[in-house]
């Protein structure tokens, strides 16, 4: 077997839009399934969160929630040195994200924008093998720069305790409570709120099928916020032959690594590139044979080389595939990326392997999957902030104006109150 | 009867905490109803949709999609005269709201922020007594200043045929498509797209339960983005002693016009406000009885004056109520809104009441209701607009960094792949 090769053409396009996937998993099943979990938290509160855990988990739970203060852990100092050096680079990027309040004038008034930020949240984090620390410093710094003063971890509990790694995490974080509650109890547990567990307002971070559906059921209700859909890691290259094949191999794999359902989509112009590219992945099949099945089910299966006639439909196929991070390794990675409407994140030239954006450069690398990113965003500082808009009216304005309200709220059958509530206001003076 | 007026104390807050009302309704009943419907919109396309519309509206559907520039409509010239200031003034606050595309330098590498505007849009009408021209405006021009490319109008068929204003307001806004299928059916329309409705991938403006069910279920499997859940529309008016309280209470009303599960509360540190506002209320109530039954059991049933020990109280209360529009009317109203954290648009001084910026003072009257500003924000070009993250490594700078994500993806078991893909950058150059 190899990575398909499609040689497209603008006529049959059959070849290959079968690649625009998107994962619009149906959460149906599992809604029904998680509905009568999410009764009993929000009725019966932490005994049933002790009852589901001792069901789901095979645990006990002693405590519900943790000060990470009152937890001694060790951690490698190499391990130590690697994440604070994430943590300062994503610091610096998402500062930058800040925004200023501002105000202008229009028609004689002054109306403006305030930034302020929700009040609370959880970042989940999954347990087990999938737990990624860095994911945790990806959900919480751009909370904490946007001024969120409630930030709490909820994570499944473990036979032999605290992850160190996490309790380190919410240390240097400054997190002073972590939720050792997992699954559709976890996400409910911080949605309706518990004896022992603060309520969050909203609730971000991946997890499977049944933390996806108790997040996007709440949601619905307007219970809480919630961050983008996630489903399975993809990435989308695009390269013509200056390229270097074996480091894009290298990244196709990088994405593969993540699980069988991964795909990765070489977009060139370069029928050459595109057979060297798959040789290149052979090589590395035989070389780096650590989860080799599940690689090889991602590149066969979920993956493919789209040789285009040219590098513009590379970029108009890039932008319907939306993909979650998209590389850019042309001669002019600028003037490609001048063409991209659609990506979670984009990596320009050839020394900016997704890898990077994964762990260390500072962007984030919570994004949007499943073509999401044709309508939402990375998250970010923004993710937190809210818009508040405001004015301030100027009599002379109110007065000038007063003759359009009335008009408008006739037309709308409003004027009653509405026009009233101007009229009197340009007939005399506040007292 | 007269409003409720409610002398409040820090000991016993449960006098006043039932007005935080958070209008969660659950659309799981509603949603029952609307999968049939979305089902068959999805399979049977444009037939579907003539078949609902028979049904439920009575209307034979001779076209489904029209296009303004083929319809011939008269407008009266005062109204047009209204329409066209409202469009200038929220055309010049919300092109204050673009962001400029930006990158920094973080520890050797650039990193930054691209906007692009999702790919298509449309704005749900509700038909009828509901139909507000205002909000037409309030959805679509933020998303042509944000440059979204597709924007299509969708309202409920009429069988005096399409709104005039409707059609004069859809061409000064230059929209090609409005589309005369309503309720769930209208949204599977532009969800699934049919023979004759082209899809969009973000919908929104207010409408029944059945279009919230619909939106909010087709958003929760990925397909479209929403606005934020739409519920009775409030306002709080944070006041004290020097406000004018014939003023406050036609605000009140005004809030009160819009339907009898409307809701109004002033807070206020001063008893002898809060008893002329109630005076005022029963003396409009007389004078201007239009609507009396509705407005009565907005501001008897669902509406209340709380009197609060002090100002700060009154400010930390509607940070809780969170509500959809505050008005603050007291001495100094910048000092009160530096201490406001949650509201949906803010209106600062004696001359700035709400139905100023309904109509015409250019801010968005599309706002979070039912404390959703704790979460949510009001309409405007960012919600029309994405961003893209993007990175340009450098090679000295990934050479620097390769040994803290060598530290980091083994801790997380994806050294491998991830590992490699920066290594084998670090080992030669790009041929």
């Amino acid at each position: 077997m190899s990575i398909p090769i499609i040689l497209t053409n603008r006529v049959d396009s059959s070849l290959y839009r079968k690649y625009l996937k998107s994962a619009k998993s149906d959460l149906k099943d599992a809604t029904e399934k998680i509905l009568p979990i999410l009764r009993s938290v929000e009725t019966e509160g932490d005994l049933a969160l002790r009852r589901f855990t001792e069901t789901f988990d095979g645990i006990q739970l002693e405590s519900i929630v943790w000060n990470p203060m009152d937890v001694q852990v060790h951690i490698d100092p190499d391990i130590e040195k690697a994440f604070l050096k994430a943590k300062e680079n994503i610091e610096s990027f998402h500062r930058a994200q800040l925004r200023k309040d501002w105000s202008i004038q229009v028609d004689g008034n002054r109306l403006g924008v305030k930034h302020s930020p929700i009040p609370s949240l959880s970042v989940y984090a999954p347990g087990g093998t999938a737990l990624y620390p860095s994911s945790v410093l990806m959900g919480v710094i751009p909370a904490i720069i946007a001024g969120v003063p409630e930030i709490q971890l909820v994570t499944p509990p473990q036979k032999e305790g605290l992850p160190p790694i996490l309790v380190w995490l919410a240390k240097i974080l400054g997190i002073k409570r972590i939720i050792t509650v997992g699954g559709a109890q976890g996400i409910a547990a911080c949605a309706y709120g518990t004896e022992s567990v603060p309520k969050s307002e909203f609730v971000v971070g991946p997890g499977n099928t049944y933390v996806a559906a108790a997040k996007s059921y709440l949601a619905g209700l307007g219970l809480i916020g919630i961050d983008s859909p996630a489903g399975p890691s993809e990435v989308c290259i695009i390269a013509d032959e200056s390229a270097n094949p074996m480091w894009l191999a290298c990244d196709m794999l990088s994405q593969a690594e993540h699980g069988e359902d991964s795909s990765a989509i070489l977009l060139t112009d370069s029928e050459a590139l595109a057979k060297e590219v798959s040789r290149e992945l052979e090589k590395a099949f035989e070389e780096r044979p650590k989860r080799l099945a599940m690689k090889k089910k991602a590149i066969y299966e979920n993956s493919a080389i789209l040789v285009m006639p040219n590098i513009e439909e590379c970029i108009s196929f890039s932008n319907e595939l939306a993909p979650e991070h998209l590389e850019i390794q042309t001669k002019n990675p600028e003037q490609v990326f001048a063409g991209i409407l659609h990506a979670g994140s984009v990596f320009l030239g050839p020394y900016s392997p997704v890898a990077m954006g994964d762990y260390i450069s500072g962007t984030n690398h919570i994004l949007p999957t499943a073509r999401g990113s044709r309508i939402y965003s990375s998250l970010g500082v923004d993710t937190f902030l809210k818009r508040v808009t405001f004015q301030e009216i100027s009599r002379e304005s109110l007065s000038r104006l007063y003759p359009y309200v009335k008009t408008m709220s006739e037309l709308e059958g409003l004027d009653e109150e509405h026009g009233t509530s101007v009229k009197v206001r340009t007939e005399g003076h506040q007292h």
